[in-house]
């Protein structure tokens, strides 16, 4: 929360009993006589113990006329979250949404009335419970209100206070300044006041309070007298203009940041020579940005330098407008988030691996980290086939790997020899129209020639590319649109449901159209033409970056199954020198999990690990007919935590050779990436040469921080997927959930697809007129606009994304999605609540409906 | 510290005064039943107050045979910095080098004696300050022993108690139990058990002790009474049960590692076909891995499970040989510390970070961290040229990124059009031999064909790369090899010192002899091959991965000027249609910092941000002759925070168009890059298509931890720099450093060249028998041995590498090294000390002596 004119503190102790209130007393006299009447506003969300002792009753006597409210009060003098539990129900909140949702309420209408202070005193140290039982650090995270934090001045006080500030500094907040009462004996100010310089906090020693006398009217009296002489002394004075400079210095920066950021950033996919709004993050929490938009920021611009720097108030601004809106993040970061921005859990793991390690090389070198996501990985994804882990930093660099690997291993197989290529194009790989594996020049040469890559002067499109039969929900049905290549057959196909689309035993007719296809293309291709491929790569289900395609999963099944059952159409014959050559080949066992035909490439970045509700997107795949591996393979059993196994492995026939996974790895916190690979890819590059050796490894390969992360995150999705935590989204598509009700049903184990976005929201947008389609699976909507213009770089979905920032919900939130030419698409977390998702179906149709 | 039969913890407390000496004799009570005589030590490193009362005191008198030590005993009852000052000088140890190594030896001999358990009280709370005035906490870390938290128990206590948790946490501290006594008034043994199992850590209550007595003698009897009886009671002998085996499962983890490793991780640049040593990282902390090494873990071999799973401690092991062994970095962890492993600061910054913000997308869109870094790596660059700044995640992709960007200029301006191209190589670049600059397929195609991309499938050598003229020591004197191409001249030029070396204005014969060269290969290559060409790309000074070269910097210059001077030499006619192009390029101002001839990339990946020393090591192409910039630009006006300028700006006749940075930059903690450009290659991608932009971004992109910990690394080097920190290593390079005795001295500024290797020591290499030659470069020191065979397949340096694993130095700490063919290299961070230089120095001539 935040204004220009309105300046609002939290106070919070590194203990309870040192003070905070006398401090907010004190804190709350000198900002009185600087506030207009009524200006200054006492908050003390949650109060324990008797009425007549409460803080805010204290607040009232010896600071006259000042506003003060409390939202939480429990009788009993004890930590608040027994207190709670003491009085029982009541109408008093406990939540800690409600409390911040009062705090937000009473603080903007104080804004409102022209309020220019305030000062909210939290219960207790900074992390004793809240009512509900979170901490109170936890509780008020939201508001991220800049903080006081009241020093311990006892013996063992240095700890104290510096625990505090490092529990307050992992949750996000900013720390403006140190208060403390004087102790000569401990010294502690001295200290403090060192080390808190270190970090640019200013440590403030007060006189302490007089001692407690036993006439009432005495105590108050020199009460009195200590809070007159503190509240008049320099000290004070000073400390509340530090506190203020600090709040314009705040709003200055972040105001002119979207100029600043004119000035030097060059942004990612920016045609910087279109003028662009451009929003500054102030910081994000859950599901939400705290975001300073210039745009609707109107009639005030960028204040002058003058009125920010200086101490006094701004004048004559206009109404109290918070410079502040939450919005939703519905391009989850850019496809990133899992667990939610500001995660104090992922917070304090990140720092425990960085005290831990920092950063220790990988070469010849492990780490429990990085040998705990390696297991924690391989038994999530369930794939029979996977059994080696290759760290790198991103779904590009994760995809550079993975070509690497295949092209070697085919290459060797098929007895293609680089050197013998003089003007030759390479070996090519097999993909579909509309993939799209990255920005790093070797896998854009993965994809066919688009507008992501027309303009990379080395992008070489080195594969075939199948245009794929793509879905889309229409009026309620599921649309299979067939590429023109495929007609005359029938152009579209029409689906009554996502279960009947997943039948693929049922759409045996489909497969067979779909194989001769396939067959008869690369019969053409390579028979005919001579072309060479070392690799077939597919985005499972969902084609993201290329355009947010469904595809028609049964497709992409055939594609794995005529390649892998019929080497011959791929594979030149098998050079008789390259099988067997060197050492270890030939120690080389038959391996049941070899690849044939090519080695398969699921490109999982973005789909896998749970975006499209399922730990691996390859499992969309599958048919009910396919042999299952009845258990864990003896690399899945050695990791000695074994998490519950939700999903059952998957078959083999459709398992990838290799799986390239990133994005949801680390919950949304950091770069990391893992190319998962069969033991057959791997022992490709075993020889007695080290020239042979996959010759790949950034600098932070398997960096700690986000192999600790990513083990957090992954323990965290099992967790979820098997306690139930999804149901309410898995009940909202009913026909797809049959086991539930029926667990003996014989639906295939791939109908169970369902998306966090409810069935009917979606199948009433189907029906909208100003979109041609939508679909959603797993925590991905797709609207498809119905206008002219298509493609990336239409511009037809721009206004519907501006109205959807500035079109507020019930708790004034908006939402921050991105848009790829006619395609407008939302997406939530792995920890967004169905409550969250009404509001946004609620906010998005209203949105739609305008005009 | 580890070892497979003496198990040490250490105690702390939540605050002071919550009871760690009653938690610690009750311990050590039930650890004396199970101990053999002698078999328990009791560790009071630093004690505050009258001896009578001391801790160590205490426990003799309730755990009667305890062998008991403290190392640093104050008069006073103060916190230890302030009791250790009233002290005043003794010897008595106060710094926290002292005191942990005398901890380390108490602990050695405890074990070489066949103690089985020791327990460490420290004193206050966590982070409460040890003699020196650090917090106990970080005085600890070195040793990191696993440890036993006691809780507060009174009304806060759960506030203190889980911030000390966390402030361990933060440490990488390994936290085995919380133990509080009992008050059932504030119950927060219950809240703090729950929240504690959350991350898998048992919560033990225990009875309060008794309320203190008059008369001592009763008072030791009630007290004797209630530690009795705590410790027969079973939920002590549960909790000893468990600290056991937790001892024994990290055991088990930790040796297992390697062999775990080998069956799942695929690890970077490895032959795995060829059997390999791995190191097993228990953690690290500022220059020193904790490795558990299999090899030097003789005789031992991997325990069975059974003996290390049971509680029964394993009998008839051989003698008490520490599992862990301190090894320095001497990679930097491929190149990348800068400021310590496990450094608090850093870790906290992350953690800030990750709270403020988690990641949040940077599309259109700017936050604090990303700002600040990006005015921060200019003003720190103080290269003229350089205005823009772009994210990615680590050297290989800003080398793409960067790639990208000056590819599109220069087709730009001399028209050359990937569309009419078919059949052409693409636009190449101009390198040098033995350049690397990274691991994705198209920065691979900046390098000639070379051991690291041979069998890369895709690979494709885009580019002409000149053979450098090359400098070792040899004998004292600078050998500078030219190669075969410029020979006959000489073939060999000697120069007695760097000085000499980078003397340009001296070497007029030189450069102009390099010029010619130069332009001779260009023109042949233009006119007369009719080759086309997009960069020029430079490593300065020091090429890294390709084999640790050092470059004569008058060569690299030549090539800069020759090519910034003659456009005519590289572009073709400008095409007149190419210019001018779309709206934005008519609105283009003429720009003095415009690039000329080509762009040139500085990929300053390994060499940039002080890993030579110097902010920028473009900078070492400078010569005095050349102008350098009188201010700063206004862009780097505008940052708010300037700091000291210790170095000259950039000339802009050297000054690279793009650079690039990654691994130093944030400290060696996780990866992040940035691609630095001038405003005129900027300006080349706008227009009013979307399609014109650079479509570059990975999600991550400008992640803010990755911003914030960068920002925190940059002030740290750039205060460092300044300071006088480093003058002690300059200092040792007497001649290089003439600015320091006389400030008016006229010697070119690229004269500052030193090590933090001294000069008498890389002196006295230069003449060892077993090398071929060598260099020492701000943090880095190559050696080339005098071995037959050489480049990277070379294994003749591997036994030299193995012998500094074991051959351990007064601290008992091995030296971690790599190889590159023949060539040994050492790095140290930016934090190491002239202490520890001495120490590596002792040893790596040690070995080096050694047959």
């Amino acid at each position: 929360m935040l204004w220009r004119d309105l300046k609002a503190w939290q106070v919070y102790g590194a203990n309870t009993d040192v003070g905070k209130t006398i401090v907010s007393t004190i804190l709350c006299r000198v900002l009185q006589r600087r506030a207009p009447p009524n200006g200054l506003l006492y908050l003390k969300p949650v109060s324990t113990g008797p009425q007549a002792e409460a803080d805010d009753r204290h607040i009232t006597r010896y600071v006259p006329g000042i506003k003060s409210r409390c939202i939480s009060q429990f009788s009993q003098p004890l930590s608040p979250h027994l207190a709670a539990q003491l009085d029982g129900p009541s109408s008093i909140p406990t939540s800690d949404a409600s409390i911040v949702a009062q705090v937000k309420d009473l603080l903007s209408q104080h804004s409102q009335a022209g309020g220019r202070y305030a000062v909210l005193e939290t219960a207790g140290g900074v992390l004793s419970p809240a009512p509900s039982g979170s901490v109170q650090a936890d509780l008020y995270r939201p508001l991220r209100l800049p903080t006081l934090l009241v020093g311990d001045s006892k013996l063992g006080g240095i700890s104290t206070t510096v625990a505090a500030f490092e529990s307050l500094h992992v949750r996000g907040y900013d720390l403006d300044s140190v208060v403390l009462f004087d102790d000569p004996k401990w010294a502690n100010h001295g200290y403090l006041e060192a080390h808190f310089a270190r970090h640019g906090i200013p440590t403030l020693a007060l006189p302490p309070p007089p001692a407690r006398r036993d006439d009432p009217k005495d105590d108050e009296a020199v009460l009195a007298d200590y809070y007159q002489a503190c509240s008049e002394s320099a000290s004070l004075t000073d400390l509340v203009d530090s506190l203020q400079r600090r709040h314009f210095a705040r709003v200055s920066k972040l105001t002119s940041m979207p100029s600043q950021a004119e000035a030097v950033i060059w942004h990612p996919f920016r045609q910087h020579g279109i003028p662009h709004n451009i929003i500054a993050i102030d910081s994000a929490y859950g599901d939400h940005f705290q975001a300073y938009n210039q745009e609707s920021d109107l009639g005030l611009g960028t204040p002058t330098a003058s009125a920010l720097t200086g101490l006094t108030p701004l004048a004559a601004q206009p109404p109290a407008k918070p410079l502040l809106t939450p919005l939703f993040d519905a391009s989850a970061s850019w496809w990133t988030q899992g667990l939610g921005h500001g995660n104090p859990e992922l917070a304090l793991t990140a720092a425990h691996a960085a005290g831990r390690y920092g950063h220790v090389m990988f070469a010849h070198a492990v780490h429990e980290p990085a040998l705990d996501i390696a297991y924690n990985l391989l038994s999530t994804l369930q794939n029979p086939r996977l059994g080696r882990v290759f760290f790198s930093d991103n779904g590009s660099t994760g995809m550079e790997v993975a070509v690497k690997m295949a092209l070697r291993a085919s290459s060797q197989r098929y007895g293609w020899n680089k050197d013998d290529d003089r003007g030759q194009t390479p070996v090519a790989i097999l993909g579909l129209k509309g993939s799209y594996h990255g920005d790093t020049i070797g896998v854009m040469n993965c994809s066919e020639p688009n507008v992501y890559n027309e303009k990379v002067d080395w992008h070489q499109p080195w594969g075939h590319w199948f245009d794929p039969p793509t879905l889309l929900l229409r009026n309620g049905v599921w649309e299979l649109s067939l590429p023109d290549e495929m007609r005359p057959a029938c152009a579209v196909q029409k689906f009554p449901s996502l279960d009947a689309l997943f039948d693929f035993p049922a759409r045996a007719d489909d497969a067979a159209r779909y194989e001769e296809h396939i067959k008869t293309t690369l019969d053409t291709l390579v028979r005919h033409q001579g072309r060479r491929f070392g690799a077939l790569i597919l985005e499972p289900l969902l084609m993201g970056a290329g355009g947010m395609f469904f595809v028609d999963p049964l497709f992409q099944r055939s594609l794995i199954t005529v390649v892998r059952s019929n080497p011959e159409l791929v594979g030149s014959t098998i050079h008789p020198g390259s099988q067997g050559e060197g050492e270890s080949k030939t120690k080389r066992e038959p391996n049941n999990q070899d690849w044939s035909g090519l080695p398969v490439i699921a490109d999982e970045v973005f789909t896998g690990l749970y975006r499209l509700g399922r730990a691996s997107s390859s499992s969309f795949l599958a048919s009910p007919t396919d042999v299952v591996p009845s258990t864990s393979t003896s690399t899945q059993q050695s990791t000695s935590q074994l998490q519950p196994q939700p999903q059952p492995p998957l078959p083999a026939a459709i398992a990838p050779d290799i799986s390239v996974h990133a994005k949801l790895l680390t919950a949304g916190l950091l770069p990391l990436a893992l190319t998962t690979a069969s033991e057959a890819i791997f022992q490709t590059f075993l020889s007695s040469s080290k020239t042979d050796a996959l010759l790949h490894g950034h600098s932070y390969t398997a960096h700690p921080i986000g192999c600790m992360v990513a083990n957090k995150a992954l323990d965290e999705y099992r967790r979820m997927d098997t306690d139930g935590s999804w149901d309410g989204f898995r009940h909202s598509w009913p026909s797809s959930s049959p086991s539930e009700s029926d667990p003996s049903s014989s639906t295939p184990p791939s109908a169970n697809v369902y998306s966090f976005w409810p069935l009917p929201f979606v199948t009433a947008l189907s029906h909208h007129p100003r979109l041609r389609g939508c679909f959603a699976l797993g925590t991905v909507l797709v609207l498809k606009l119905a206008s002219e213009g298509s493609g990336y770089t239409s511009t037809a979905t721009s206004s519907l994304q501006s109205r959807l920032l500035t079109l507020l919900d019930s708790d004034g939130c908006g939402i921050h999605s991105r848009v790829l030419g006619d395609i407008i698409y939302f997406m939530t977390s792995l920890t967004t609540t169905q409550k969250q998702v009404e509001r946004l179906t609620k906010t998005i149709m209203e949105a739609l409906n305008e005009e």
